[in-house]
C-alpha cells in the first residue's frame, strides 16, 4: 500500500478546489479504510466547490471534499467487527452522536449533532477514505461501482418516496435533479398507478421519461395544477415527492394534491417562503413531512432489496458521466449546467 | 307540537342577527327533527354575526345561524333508522357528498363538497332544527345538555390531539381559545408527560390551568421557544397542537418542536404566512398535519369514551356562560372580548 | 327487457344445483338491476354446490347461487344516485348493517351482521341480479368482463397483501388457489424483493410461476422452512400471505417467518389447530392479522389502480375456463379437481 | 471499594441457590460496574431457582442469578461515554448482537442472538454487577430504588400496552401477575375508557383493583366472555393485553375481543395450544401481536415519562415485600405462593 494518495482538496475559503498528494488517512480502532473505486458528485459538493454562502458558513478548510462513494475495504481498526478487508462498501454519510434521544430510539437521521462526511470531516474525492465502522454498509459485489456509489442520494429518494404508501397511488415528483429522477423508478417499482414528473429543464424531463415517468410537466409551458388535476379526475394527486426546493413548485404541489394527500419534502428552499396554510394545508387535511438523510439502516436495506429487484438496472441511464479524479472541474461545470444526470469520479480512470 | 319557533336569523348581508318567529323546519324522509336544548357559540357564528370578509363571501341570507347543539328527537322521517323519538342527540355539522373518493373510503371529513350546518343550511340557534339522519349522533343521557352541545368543537380538539401519540409525550398547545383549552385535558387524560399551554390572554391561560395545563406560556412576557426548550432538556417538544392560527405562534411552535416532532395544525391563519421550511421543517424531519373537522364517527366515539372516563366532569369549568336565545348579542360580545370560556344558548331558559 | 331469466338454483338441501327459468328480480328504491355478463366461480360456490357442513348450516334454499360478477346496469331504483343505466359494474358481496360501531367508523368489512350475496340473498349465477346501491362498484369500461368479475376475490388478495408493507420485502405465499396466485403479481407489482409461492399442487405452482413467482416450493418435495430460510440468509421471510387454511402450512409459515414478521391470514382452516404461540409467535415478535373481506372501498380503489398499472394484463393467464351458465356442473368439477385457475360463467355464451 | 461481595449463586444443576462471597466482577473497556441498591425478583428467577425444564435446558451453572435492578455507578471502563460514576442506573437485560438485520434497523428486542443478564451471563442478585455500557439506562434520582428496579418488567407491561392505541379504548388484561397488574395503571393513565382485569387469584385481583382496574373478573366464578361482552354492549373489547400464558385465558380473550381488536400477547404458554383461527381470528379480523422484551430505548423513555406523570406513585402498592439478599429463599416462596405483588431484594438491608 502506498503512503500517499491523490485527493481533491478545498485548501482555503473561496471557489475552486485542488488536486493534492496527501498522506493516506490514519485508521482509528473503530475506523475502516476504504480504497475508493467510485465517488459520485452531489449538489452539496458543488456548493462547497463554488463556495456559496451556506458553504462559507459551515465548511472549515483545509478539507478533502466528497461524500458519496463505493470502494473496497483495505484495512480495519483493531475493534472493528462490522466488516473485513476485501468487502465492497459504501458509507452512510451522517456521523451521529449516539447519545441524544433521537439516537437512543434509533432515529439516527434526526440526531441534532450530526456531522457529515466530506463537509465536517475529510471526504472521499480521493483514492482512500477513512470511515467510522458505524457508517459502513456492505454492498452486493455484483453491483457496478458507480451504482454502488450513488446509493447515498438514492437513499434520500427512497426515504422520501417510502415515507408513506406508493402502491396503487398517483404520484407527483416536483424537481428532476438526480434525486428527483431516482424517485421515479422507485415509485414505479412500488406499484404507483401513475408517476408524473415536473421540471423546467427539458433534458432532465427526458431522463425522467427514460427512467419511467408516465407524464412530464414543464411548468413554464403549462399549468401544473391543471395538468395534475386533469390526470386525477379533478381530485388531485395522492402523493407529492417534493425534490426541487423551489418556492413556486412547492406551492403548486400543495394545490395539486388531493385532500388528505401526503407531501414529502426533501428539496431545501434557499430561504423562507410564503404558504397559504389555511386553504392549502389545514382545510384540506394535507400531511407535510420533512425528510432528511436516510434511516439507519432501514433505508439502506430497502435500497439493497430494490437493487436486487431490478432498480440497479433501471438506474443505469442516470449515470451520464464517468470521469477521472483530475476532471473534478468538468464534473462541477456539468453540475452547474444541469445538462447531466449523475457524474461519477473514478479514481482508477486515467486522466 | 307548535307550528312556529323562535330562531336567530341572519336576514341580510351585514352585521347582526335577529330573533324571529318562523315555521318549524319540514322533515324529509331521511331527516330528524330535534328540539334544541343547548346550542353553543363558535367563532364561526361570531364571524357570521359580525359579517367578516369570509362570511360575506360564503353565507347567503336569510339563514338560521348556529351549528353546535344537543337536543331531543321529536320527529323522524319515514326512512330514518339511525335514531328514534326521545333520543338525546347532537349533530356532526359537516354534511358530506357521499359520492367522492374521500367519502367512498370513509374519510368523510375530507370530502371536497362538504356543506356546513348553520353556514350553508339552516342551523340550530333555534327551538328546533332538522338534521339529516346521516349527521345524527346519539348521546349518553346522563351528560348535561351544555356538555352534550360542545362535543362538536371538542371533536376538533380530540381529532387534533389524537392525530398521533400523546401517552408519555411532551405536548405544547398554542392558542387557548375554547378548542385549545379543551385539548389540554384530552392530552392529560391520554397520559402526556407534560402539557404546556400558550396564549397572550391571561384569562384564558387561567382556564387552561384550571383544566390541567402543567405550564403556562405568555409569549408577550417570555420567549416561548426558550421556555419549551428548557422544559424539554433542550431538545424541544414531542407534539404541537396548533390552535391559534397566529403566524408568530406557528413559527415559534416549529422552533419549539424537537427533531421529528408532530405538529398538528387546526387553527386557521387569516392569510398566507412565511415559513422557513428548510431550517424548521425539512432538515429537522417535522411532520405537519392539517386537521379539519372530525372523523366520522371515530372522533365521536373517542369523545364519548373520554366523557365516560371523566372528561365531561373536567370540562365543566370551561362553560362560563349559559344564556337564553334572546341574549345572543351578549354571547357575541363575550366572544369578541375573549373574556369567556364557552357560551351556551339554552332555548329553554327564560329571557 | 324479458320478464324471466335463466338462473342456477339451489332448490333444496343436498348436493347439486339446477338451471331454472325464474322471474327477473324486483328492484327496490335503493337497488340496482344488473345484466350479468360474467360471473366467476368461488370455493364458496363449490361448498354450497357440494353441500358441505358449512353450507348445510348456513344456506336456506331455495337460492340463486353466485356472488362474483360483472355486468351492465339495466335499471335503477327511484332513490339510486351512485350509478346509472349503462354503467359497467361489479358488486361488493358483503351487505353490511350500517348501524354497528364497525360500520360507523368505516370498517364495514368487520360488521358483525354481514350478509353475503349468493349465500344469504339471491346471487348472480343468472342473467340478472339485483344489488343494493351501497354494494355497487363502477368499473373502467375497457376491462374485459371476466377480469371485471374476478375483482371480488382479487380484492381479498389485495386486502391481504396490502395489509402491510410489500415494497423491498421478501414475501411467502402459502397456498396457490386462485386468491393465492392473484397475490403473487400484486406483491411483485408492489416491489417485493422476492416472492415465494408454496403449494402441493404442481399445476397451480405452474400458474404461480406464470404470474410472476420467483421461487416455487412444494412441501411434499422439500422442507419449506429450510428453503425459505436459505433464500433469506437464515433470517426468515418478512411477510407471509397465508392463503391455504392448511394447519401444516400455517405452522410452517410461522417458522419460516423472520422475527417481527407480518403474517396475514386469509385462508380458513376447517377446524381449530395447534400453534406453538410461545416459540413461534410471542418470543419472536410476530404479528398475525386475520383478514376478511375487502375494505369498502379502499380495496376496490387499489384494485382499480393496480388494474390500470398493468395488473389486469398480468392476470389473464389465471382465467383458464369460460363457460356458459348451463355448464355450471363442469365448472364445479374443475373446482373439485384443482386443475384450473379461475373458471368464469358467461351467461351470454351459447351452451 | 471491597474486593469481594455477597452474591446469590446457582452453583450446580438442580433446585436452590446459595449465598456466596465472590470477587467483584471485572470491568471491561465498555462495561459499567454498578453497586446494586435494589434487585426485584422475576418469574424467570424463580424458574432458575426451582430448576424447571426450561432452566435445565438453558442455564449453565455456576451463575449469579437476577436481572432486574437499580444501583449506583461505581466504576466505568476506559471507553464508556454513556454514563459516569455516581449515576443512578438500571439495566436493559437483553444483550444483543448488534450485527443482525433486526439490530441494524433498531429492532434490538427482536435480535435472534439475544443473551439475557442473569440467565446467560452473571446477574444482579449481588452487591455489584458489571453491565455492558450499551445496556445502561440512567434513572431520575428522585425515584425510590425499588421503583427504579422494577422498570424492566414494567417495560414489558408498557411495551405490551402501548403496542397500539389505548386512549378511549376498552381494555381487558388477562393474568394479574406483577406485569399484568402493572399494565392496569398504564392503560388507565393512557386514557382507556375502562380496564377489566382477569385472574383466578383473588389476592392479585385485589391488587389490580388497588392499582386502578374498573372491573375484576374471576373466570372460576363467572364466564369472562359474557362479562366482557355485557360491559361492551355485546361487541367485545377493543384491546386485550394477554399476560397469563394460560391456554384457556388466551382462547377466552379471543372470544371476548371485538371484531378488529388488538390482542397483544406477552404471557408465555408452557406448550402449544389449540386455537380456532377461522372463527376467532380470521373471520373477525383480529390482530395478534407477539410481544417480547422492551424496545431499546423507546420503551424506557415511555416508562420514564409515565413515572414523571405519576406512574411511580401509582405503582407503590405493588411492591409488597422488601428483603435482604440473604432472604432470597423467602422471596422465592412468595413467588411460588402468588400471595405477593413484587418482592425486591435490597443488598443494603440487614439480614
Amino acid at each position: 500500500m502506498p503512503e500517499t494518495m491523490r485527493a481533491i482538496r478545498k485548501l482555503a475559503p473561496g471557489p475552486g478546489a485542488q488536486l493534492q498528494q496527501i498522506p493516506i488517512p490514519a485508521v482509528g480502532p473503530r475506523d475502516v479504510l476504504v480504497q475508493v473505486m467510485a465517488t459520485s458528485v452531489c449538489g452539496t459538493d458543488y456548493h462547497i466547490y463554488a463556495w456559496d454562502p451556506w458553504a462559507a458558513g459551515r465548511v472549515k478548510p483545509p478539507l478533502t471534499v466528497g461524500h458519496e462513494m463505493a470502494g473496497e475495504v483495505v484495512a480495519v481498526g483493531a475493534d472493528v467487527t462490522a466488516c473485513k478487508v476485501g468487502d465492497y462498501v459504501s458509507a452512510e454519510t451522517h456521523i451521529v452522536c449516539n447519545n441524544c434521544p433521537r439516537c437512543h430510539v434509533g432515529e439516527y437521521h434526526l440526531c441534532e449533532r450530526t456531522r457529515i462526511l466530506g463537509v465536517d470531516t475529510n471526504g472521499c474525492f480521493a483514492e482512500y477514505v477513512a470511515v467510522p465502522e458505524q457508517n459502513i454498509w456492505i454492498n452486493d459485489k455484483d453491483i457496478p461501482w458507480d451504482l454502488q456509489s450513488i446509493q447515498e442520494p438514492l437513499g434520500n429518494a427512497v426515504h422520501t418516496a417510502m415515507a408513506g404508501e406508493l402502491t396503487a397511488k398517483s404520484v407527483l415528483v416536483t424537481g428532476c435533479g438526480p434525486i428527483g429522477i431516482m424517485s421515479v423508478p422507485v415509485a414505479k417499482m412500488a406499484g404507483a398507478e401513475v408517476v408524473m414528473a415536473m421540471d423546467v429543464n427539458e433534458y432532465r424531463l427526458g431522463l425522467a421519461r427514460e427512467l419511467g415517468a408516465d407524464l412530464l410537466i414543464n411548468p413554464t409551458k403549462e399549468d401544473p395544477v391543471e395538468v395534475v388535476r386533469k390526470q386525477t379526475r379533478g381530485y388531485g394527486v395522492d402523493v407529492v415527492l417534493e425534490m426541487s426546493g423551489n418556492a413556486g413548485a412547492i406551492r403548486q404541489s400543495l394545490k395539486a394534491a388531493r385532500n388528505g394527500a401526503r407531501v414529502s419534502l426533501l428539496g431545501l428552499p434557499s430561504k423562507p417562503l410564503e404558504i397559504d396554510l389555511a386553504a392549502d394545508v389545514i382545510m384540506r387535511g394535507l400531511v407535510l413531512q420533512g425528510i432528511t438523510g436516510r434511516k439507519m439502516w432501514q433505508t439502506w436495506y430497502q435500497v439493497r432489496s430494490l437493487y436486487r429487484a431490478g432498480l440497479a438496472e433501471r438506474l443505469k441511464p442516470l449515470i451520464t458521466h464517468r470521469l477521472p479524479l483530475e476532471q473534478v472541474g468538468t464534473a462541477m461545470e456539468l453540475m452547474a449546467s444541469a445538462e447531466c444526470g449523475k457524474a461519477v469520479l473514478m479514481p482508477g480512470l486515467k486522466a
